[in-house]
């Protein structure tokens, strides 16, 4: 839960200038000043979830809490409400106090200078140039270099072409007074007068998902978010098999570079609109995205990547023109890739470690990213070395029979009582419809709990709620209802998928941990990345050994940590280089060829002692 | 005339491989290894000029004196010919002995090692990497950088997307054995195994014509070279026509762009394809031109070129990516576009300037490039300064009534003797069809020698050949035919004309010599650039005041000298930093506000005393 405050319906912000896009509703979150463009009706802790934003809760944001039972009537009267509990639907102003923020977010928003001293790779710089005549024909570029370097005591020796066409064009709209742009010694962009507001985009390309964050260069912070769904879903529901699209038709690696390119066109378009200003205000990009996506915006040979031994085009940073790939940014912008640690460890793996602290100091820290693949990374006695696990979708609702993803209508908590009787949590407060991945975890520790399953995960027969056909392997009934048909149950097969992927997830933090000798009680910091981590009851994990023994409090869930390292690098050269130094340290281990993986593994996939 | 030795009908070198543009023959010139392609009969003379080629000539190449009274029977039998004597229309070879080339030729080739010393600005590097495994799963990037810095201890730090590309793919074509291209610390390209031939193509965008030359990047030597019509001449004949095409359409400027450089790629391939090579090989580039031609291919605006005060975009050295602007080279080559002096003054006059050893040495120099824009400059006492005078395009033919191209059928020398009776040259030895340029200057020559014309250019009627109807300006008639109407004559106002953009040219002159205190008999060197400098008749030239008072044996026509200028530029980086170097040094003079331009206007179209 957090604390909310007078949620005003409907805003009476200026509204931004109409775009072609739909936008159904926003969400401003103050004083902190973030705009969240939605589509689709939210919690208030989901909003800030999305917006970036690490609201201090109890709950893990899952409103367990009635309102009732921790705001006065008062407070109520006044507007204020529990973010967990508060659906969005319509344009609103969120007023957060600091309180509610998280420690590393009041950090980061109201102190944010001692945090990531915003320090952008583009300056933009005002200059009045003498106007051209017969006696003084001078060359445009001449005549802003000689200016910048009057005014401002700064060489520009560089610039592309798209940039130059648009000196040339601010010079004469601007009379000869224009903003210049400059990337060190490259003037990137100009505009005639001054320029309203220096932008800058950072995006974290999953899976899945696709996070955008238009930030403001000079301060740092983030203006306006959104996340939309990766279009390259239409290609495949995972890495693998969009990889493996590419392989079957070539084309499709340019069409799915085309697909995300314009969905994050799209997306700061908007993001843009709604703050009144343009696309062509971004000055820079900071892009971070796994391995695979990675090389699929940039169209790179993704057949390596697909094929053992999985070897990525480059590990390295890369530097490109945002018009090269499509981008919709000021002319001459750059787009900053940081580098991908290896074929399946990729830079949104690395702007999580950069945003978790990974290398700063020689704290004992465990990072952990959930999803298909799960990459693993661990710090201690200044080493850092990373892996990556071939999880398997199950905590994502996929290959369980009544599986979905974390959407109205999942169960996402279980509680079984000593007697058998089942209560379930609902995302959405309706009927049940399937179960998702926080839903499984926990339903698995309960059955546990209770003796349902065994060590090795079997469902033993003759318990409450097991059902079991005649040469059928047993089920467990989650949810009774009149219609028998719409039962939601968890079977044998399921459990197996789970644990399976419980095991690879586990074998790899064993690995590391033992590689680099460290035990659960020399961990200072277990940090669990994206929605999932979220959601994941850290108890549970622990009960079913997803996760080592690591003191509670130690557990944190850092949300979109990925989207939040590419911000930080977008914000700052002196963080990039930070993130480059961490690249280079990060040691990969390749778990295939690790000796005893497979013992790991059986050991990973066993539930602990009771 | 030239000495031209044992020309083989056709010649029996291994042909190239059959390319989809039109060839009609080539010719080899030997021992110097450059091949020309063409498609029109040619003089062997005119075809060595082509091909960027100084044979020593005492004609002019004009063909004035018979084969019989220069070479020997015996010579004649062994299979010496005339350069300008020999018309070749199909494949051959073409051995020029090394007295027949002029000295600055002999020195660029024979011992080219001290004249331009090859200094490619980017080399090849074969390198051989371990190939992966899950145990060595390393970036494709990274492996190669590690074998640059092991193998030739260089490092690689940048590459361009498509360069990463084709690196990908060579590394496994050629089984983790490349060629990798670098430039500087930039990878530009990679090839499997071994790169046949490292390429560089020079350009000189002329409004009329591109004249294309490759070279190979290893020894700086042109391997094949051949002219092509500009195809933007759709859009307009002149400069100031193409420009007020792009402000009538904009989309007319990025048509002309595709259209020179749909052009120049055709050329490139087929130079490419005449020696059984590709133009991904081409890993450099180089293009100069007027500042036009030069804004124009890099789709620059050039609205402002086209007005006063004729302001360029940038009057420094670009450097964009080939592919940037559709050139079909190697991935990530680069194109060199040196410095522009001003907006009537050109990268083209600044790669004549280079070549012809401005800012070089002290000596005394004044350089013409004669056009329908001529562009001038003096160097005097360690200064340098330019102009462009507005010479009109009388000395091409146009706007004069008989005026023609110098092509088959014009008139291109006249002697009229002291009884009036006119003797003609006729390119191609055929009824006269018209006259051009260098055939208008030595009629205005000989009409004044005898007196048909005064001082101030007017015809004196009664004269000889003086015609002169009721209410007419006189008209003096050139060549006399049964059929009146294919008469080829000059009028008072053809004269008048002439005069005008000679006085232009004079005046342009003048103003620099008189800027730096320059005389007539200070000047060590005066060069004349272009075909037009190729034809004139240099006493002659002085005779009508065209050039100042010189001694003759210090005027040279020196060709393509812009042509010349880009091949140093692309075979040397020393050459670039000295070109450079030489565009801040060349001061620019604006004749149009020049005080007295008028008077030294009025003074230059008046005819010399007798």
């Amino acid at each position: 839960m957090a604390l909310v405050c007078k949620a005003c319906f409907p805003n009476h912000c200026a509204r931004a200038a109409p775009t072609r896009y739909r936008v159904t509703y926003t969400i401003d979150f103050e004083p902190i000043g973030i705009r969240l463009l939605c589509e689709d009706p939210l919690t208030v802790s989901a909003a800030a979830r999305q917006a970036g934003l690490s609201l201090r809760t109890v709950c893990g944001g899952k409103g367990i809490q009635a309102e009732r039972s921790l705001l006065s009537e008062e407070q109520l009267a006044d507007g204020w409400r529990l973010a967990c509990r508060t659906t969005v639907s319509a344009d609103v102003s969120v007023y957060v106090p600091a309180t509610s923020l998280t420690e590393s977010q009041v950090i980061q928003l109201a102190g944010r200078a001692s945090h990531v001293e915003s320090c952008p790779v583009v300056d933009v710089l005002p200059v009045t140039t003498a106007s051209p005549s017969l006696a003084d024909p001078a060359a445009d570029l001449g005549r802003v270099a000689d200016a910048l370097r009057r005014e401002h005591d700064v060489g520009a020796a560089r610039v592309d072409l798209p940039a130059l066409r648009s000196l040339c064009k601010a010079l004469r709209e601007g009379e000869w007074r224009v903003s210049v742009a400059l990337r060190g010694d490259e003037i990137v962009a100009a505009y005639p007068g001054s320029l309203p507001r220096a932008l800058g985009l950072a995006v974290d390309v999953g899976t899945t998902k696709l996070a955008c964050y238009l930030v403001d260069l000079e301060t740092g912070q983030t203006i306006a978010a959104k996340g939309v769904m990766n279009p390259q879903i239409a290609y495949g529901e995972d890495v693998m098999s969009r990889l493996e699209a590419t392989m079957v038709a070539q084309e499709n690696a340019a069409q799915m570079q085309q697909a995300v390119i314009e969905a994050i066109n799209a997306t700061a378009n908007e993001l843009c609109a709604s703050q009144g200003l343009a696309t062509e205000y971004i000055l820079d990009v900071c892009m971070v995205g796994n391995t695979a996506m990675h090389h699929l915006m940039l169209n790179l040979p993704v057949r390596p990547l697909a094929l053992s031994p999985f070897v990525p085009a480059l590990s390295a940073p890369l530097d490109a023109r945002a018009w090269q790939i499509g981008l919709s940014t000021a002319p001459g912008a750059h787009v900053y890739l940081p580098p991908p640690i290896a074929g399946f460890v990729g830079s949104d793996h690395l702007a999580f470690l950069l945003a978790a602290g990974f290398g700063q100091d020689d704290r004992t820290r465990l990072g952990i990213d959930i999803g298909t693949n799960t990459e693993i990374a661990v710090q201690a006695g200044g080493q850092i070395v990373s892996c990556s696990t071939a999880s398997g979708p199950a905590f994502e609702g996929a290959h369980i029979r009544h599986g979905m993803r974390a959407a109205p209508g999942a169960v996402e908590r279980v509680c079984i009582a000593e007697d058998g009787r089942v209560d379930c949590d609902v995302i959405g407060d309706r009927p049940a419809a399937g179960i998702c991945g926080s839903g499984i975890l926990d339903a698995l520790a309960e059955m546990r709990r209770v003796g349902i399953i065994n060590e090795r995960g079997r469902i033993t027969k003759g318990m409450p709620g097991v059902r079991c056909g005649d040469n059928e392997l047993p089920t467990f009934l989650l949810t009774n209802r009149s219609d028998a048909r719409r039962d939601i149950t968890i079977s044998q097969e399921d459990i197996d998928q789970v644990l399976l992927a419980k095991g690879a997830i586990r074998a790899g933090i064993e690995i590391l941990m033992d590689y680099l000798g460290v035990t659960g009680p020399d961990i200072d910091e277990l940090l669990i990345a994206g929605a999932f981590g979220t959601y994941l009851d850290p108890v549970k994990a622990t009960c079913i050994g997803l996760l080592p023994d690591v003191p509670l409090a130690r557990v944190h869930a850092v949300g979109n940590a990925a989207g939040d390292g590419a911000r930080m690098m977008l914000a700052s050269t002196h963080v990039r280089r930070r993130a480059a130094d961490l690249a280079r340290r990060i040691g990969y281990l390749e778990l295939a060829i690790y000796p005893g993986f497979n013992k790991y593994l059986v050991r990973g996939v066993r539930l602990p002692p009771l």
